[in-house]
């Protein structure tokens, strides 16, 4: 079976049901078309407890430097409501040139292409002047705790260094060709709960409102902003998500107020910096709040949600100008060197190698009918190829 | 049978399970008791689309003037934890000196009371000069709708008009002889939802996050104070008892964020302008909101969350000097006269004729182990039977 082409390649991997935790043959799918190309796979099991287990994959052709990984995941998110699909979310059916199902951009299209363009190179200039590896986790779309993470620890253990990495998701806003991901801002998420004495509203000196003390806390990570922003991302922004008091009597004064928020932060910060940041700011506020007349001081507490997201930016210019040349050469556009959007598995990787992203046109992703135009997956294949041929002869450059 | 003994008429009460809205034969017990002593008893049901049936009463004795009205409920709160009761909540079981049962205090004691003060007043002087009539609800603890406010309706459209009106809700923080209430604020509750867009917290240009419109909204009606207080009553305070945007994911901006807000007002204003005082305040704020850059308006709703509780004050000097003189006679004590506290039935009453409140000690209302000291019971029956001959020879007066 060639694997040469991309379409049959999606075809074969979107009827794998592979939604977060289930592997759905996704991954036995991907091994039977990297080993025939010469491609060593590992199949690794990652585990947690109180976590399903998740499948995970690495395969590696040649045992040679360079070393460049293509990466991504093919774990699919659910697929709302299969009813209101012009097509079944994972039959793959085509319809006016375009690929119906799960996954299609987001991003087993960006694998298939991938793989294509690797057979492709094979077959017309032989093995690659270097290695290529898989590195492709079932854990993407869901905690990501056990996929990308664990799993370049496990290879990195077992000895396996890069020298720059692809990741496949679907960058591109409108057209192939828009944009290429070259950063990512972190993100951090906290709770902030404001504790008071509840009471009868028609007793306020018995009580202490704890609503009075969120409000001062939560304005001041509003404003001012955290910074205006640098040449390559946009300002830092923090969002109150939500903020969250039940209380459905009237006539109760509730004990405890709580608020959450989520920051995207620039590389004017780390995840420790501006954490550091938010606390220095939730202090400030319940100091100023304290010199007001009447005002009982706030007792708060602070927990942070979950583990940050840390900003990176790639500045790696052979990996940035052959992927970018590519674009040029296949699509004649010029790409946007963005580093817009939110969090992806790039933030792990960042702390082994280079690392940029680029794959199909995002707008379908987990949407209902998420489909790929057919002549979209063949021009992201060029380009793959294109990429493939310079970054290999680019790479051996001092 | 003899209804002299306030510790008697108690006891019969409380073993009447009539937890809102049941009635649980406390009326009939009321019924059983006042008609020996001459009243003419009726018995009314309210009702309602949508609520359960209430049964009220309305006695009279006499049809002279002038009519002095004892008001209060026999419905009360459910007894909660049953398990953690000393003596089971309706079994009035008596322990040193106390007995215990759900609405000994709050305010079948309060009733137990005035009938033995009747029985006795009748008993030493004769039929009063002028009429007493008693209005009892059965809906005071619970949405008060089929309660105070349609009874009074009911008998003023039969005609019945009254002079004056003592409530006997427990008024006493520690000692019977504390606190007769002469006023009580109004209440008004509202709900301001704020609209934003929907979107992910890592394109915020692409939605408008509720909660930054929410927060000065909420600010603005907790500041400034909306006055200082009067002579008579505290200043009036509002809570925002809650806020709500219920939204758990991290990495999502809100569509809309509520608060949900509630205003003790004294008679600075009336329920009008204290409603008309929160729009403009919450006009200025959006207005003002709207000229810091970058900002979308603030799109809200205000929803008014129930009938307002109107302020009221008693001038009537008869009327509290004759329950202040007699608390003072059998106490010993110079009793507060204070407009503290939540809304109560008097705010119905207020309408047709002065009142006043005075009854047992509050400390036990409402919780496990509600109880009253036997000893409070025959001081308030005397005070309320001092009360008796002192209006009734006052009120003869010019
Ligand atoms: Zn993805
Ligand atoms: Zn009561």
């Amino acid at each position: 079976m060639s694997v040469s082409d991309p379409v049959e390649n999606l075809k074969t991997l979107i009827r794998c049901p592979s939604v977060t935790p289930a592997e759905g043959g996704a991954l036995s799918a991907l091994e039977a078309m990297l080993s025939p190309l010469g491609f060593r796979v590992e199949r690794m099991v990652a585990t947690e407890p109180g976590m399903p287990d998740i499948e995970n994959l690495y395969a590696r052709l040649s045992t040679e430097g360079p070393h460049l990984m293509f990466a991504g995941h093919t774990d699919v998110v659910p697929v709302g409501d299969e009813a209101s699909w012009s097509h079944p979310p994972f039959s793959a059916e085509i319809e006016d040139g375009e690929m119906f199902g799960r996954g299609a951009v987001d991003m087993k299209g960006g694998i298939a292409c991938f793989v294509a363009a690797v057979a492709r190179h094979i077959e017309e200039h032989g093995a690659p002047k270097g290695s290529i590896s898989f590195l492709i986790t079932g854990d993407e779309e869901g905690p990501a705790v056990n996929g990308t993470d664990k799993l370049l620890k496990w290879a990195a253990e077992k000895g396996e260094r890069w020298d720059a990495c692809l990741v496949g998701e679907p960058t591109n806003p409108d057209v192939l060709g828009d944009m290429i991901k070259i950063g990512r801002r972190g993100s951090v998420s906290g709770k902030v709960t404001v504790f008071g004495v509840q009471g009868h509203a028609a007793y306020p000196h018995l009580a202490d409102n704890p609503v009075r003390g969120l409000l001062p806390l939560a304005s001041a990570l509003m404003d001012p902003p955290f910074d205006a922003g640098t040449p390559e991302f946009p300002a830092s922004n923090l969002e109150v998500t939500s903020v969250d008091v039940g209380n459905p009597a009237t006539n109760v004064i509730p004990a405890k107020a709580a608020f959450s928020f989520n920051i995207r932060f620039n590389d004017t910060w780390t995840a420790e910096t501006v954490r550091a940041e938010i606390l220095r700011r939730l202090d400030a506020a319940a100091a100023e709040d304290t010199l007001r007349p009447g005002r009982d001081p706030i007792r708060y507490e602070m927990v942070w949600a979950e583990r940050p997201s840390h900003v990176f930016l790639t500045r790696n210019n052979a990996l940035i100008s052959s992927l970018s040349g590519a674009v040029e050469k296949v699509t004649g556009r010029t790409p946007q060197l963005s580093t817009t959007g939110g969090t992806s598995d790039a933030r792990f990787i960042k702390d082994y190698c280079p690392v940029v992203e680029f794959g199909l046109v995002g707008q379908t992703m987990h949407m209902i009918d998420e489909r790929v135009a057919l002549a979209d997956l063949e021009t992201l294949t060029q380009i793959y190829g294109t990429f493939l041929s310079r970054w290999f002869g680019d790479a051996t450059l001092p």
